[in-house]
């Protein structure tokens, strides 16, 4: 029998990543479905280390491991849930079959075009290239995001008339550029990520994934670089 | 009871994309498992249009019907394929879980950056950007091999010893950059990559979405290009 669940996450990282580390995804997950789990808290760097690459070979979080099934990428961890317990994929085979299309789809053909803008605007931003490219990274994004508004269109949800784990990961995706006026020109697609976020289960989620940050002391390269 | 799947790919497309185009993807899985398919050829452009859209929001190719399912997204078509038929996951559950996990770590982790790669020498090498973005692209995604190279080490399939649909996904990605320096210097990658490439399945599949290319008349704005 597999034991209670663990999942890695930070123990602390920059205001303006906290909320959208991949943990929340999973804890989102967990949430939906009802299960207890425990988290176990990485420095940042840590990740780097060989104990944890044993477990996540690029030295990223979450991981996910029940003594049994030892797995990584949020994507997996998040359709692993979903298929553990009822609540995040449609019973129906077709509509199941959707939701996990839609799964690849936010994680495949959204979220690098995702990437490619935190690129130009916050991971690369003090690289020559990154003012040449932002044009292109937004131009490309906002396609994308016209498509995939349209084919949500009014509806609540992407599949099926019901909340599943491709809204989980699809909303996820979104709220990294929940800023923008990108997500904002798409009416229907910021009401949704709206609709996402006011889930219980993503509140409980994003609360718990916060509060160890407030726990925790940020690392002196932080403190004194705020202090310049 | 569903019918015979069919997937979509194009008639033609230019010699310089030929064998990536992700049909191949769905093709490798459909021969690995001994199931037969149907193709239904798009010509470039028809993509974007409206019919192809309301199975492809994103105008993209593949898409799978049969007749119950459809669906989008290479990935989740190799996932459902394999879950159709024994051949492509492994039956002990958390080896089945790892499989999936390296598809999404495929996708997610190693093809974004990939994709970049591709921008800057390929789909935007006339943009201004180009030129300064490659080297952190080929940086990023360098660092990224040497991961993976690590993980694989001299293992012949990424889990649980026998080649499983974690393989077919992420040497179609590696594919991708068959020819460059990077995959080269990762010795046991690059095997990896000949590797997956040697199996018959593989062939056949490559063979049939090279076949159609044969058939098909480039269209007039390609060969008057070549004339130029």
């Amino acid at each position: 029998m597999p034991g209670k669940p663990q999942i890695t996450a930070f123990e602390w990282v920059p205001p303006i990543v906290q909320g959208l580390v991949r943990d929340v995804r999973c804890r989102w997950a967990f949430e939906e479905v009802g299960m207890d789990y425990d988290v176990r808290l990485l420095e940042l760097g840590e990740n780097r280390g060989e104990a944890h690459r044993a477990l996540q070979p690029f030295g990223q979080i979450p991981t996910y491991s029940d003594g049994e099934i030892e797995i990584f990428e949020s994507g997996a961890i998040v359709l692993h849930i979903a298929r553990l317990k009822p609540g995040l994929l449609p019973a129906e085979p077709a509509t199941e079959a959707r939701a996990i299309a839609w799964i690849f789809s936010a994680l495949n053909s959204v979220e690098p075009l995702i990437f490619d803008y935190q690129l130009a605007t916050f991971f690369d931003r003090a690289e020559d290239y990154a003012k040449l490219f932002l044009p292109k990274a937004i131009e490309r994004l906002r396609e994308r995001l016209g498509d995939l508004g349209k084919a949500l269109g009014r509806r609540p949800w992407l599949v099926g008339g019901q909340f599943t784990a491709a809204d989980l990961v699809m909303v996820s995706v979104l709220r990294q550029i929940k800023d923008t006026d990108m997500l904002a020109e798409q009416q229907d697609l910021s009401a949704y990520v709206v609709r996402g976020e006011a889930r219980p289960a993503f509140r409980k989620a994003l609360a718990d994934h916060l509060k160890a940050f407030e726990a925790a002391k940020p690392p002196a390269w932080f403190t004194q670089g705020e202090k310049q």
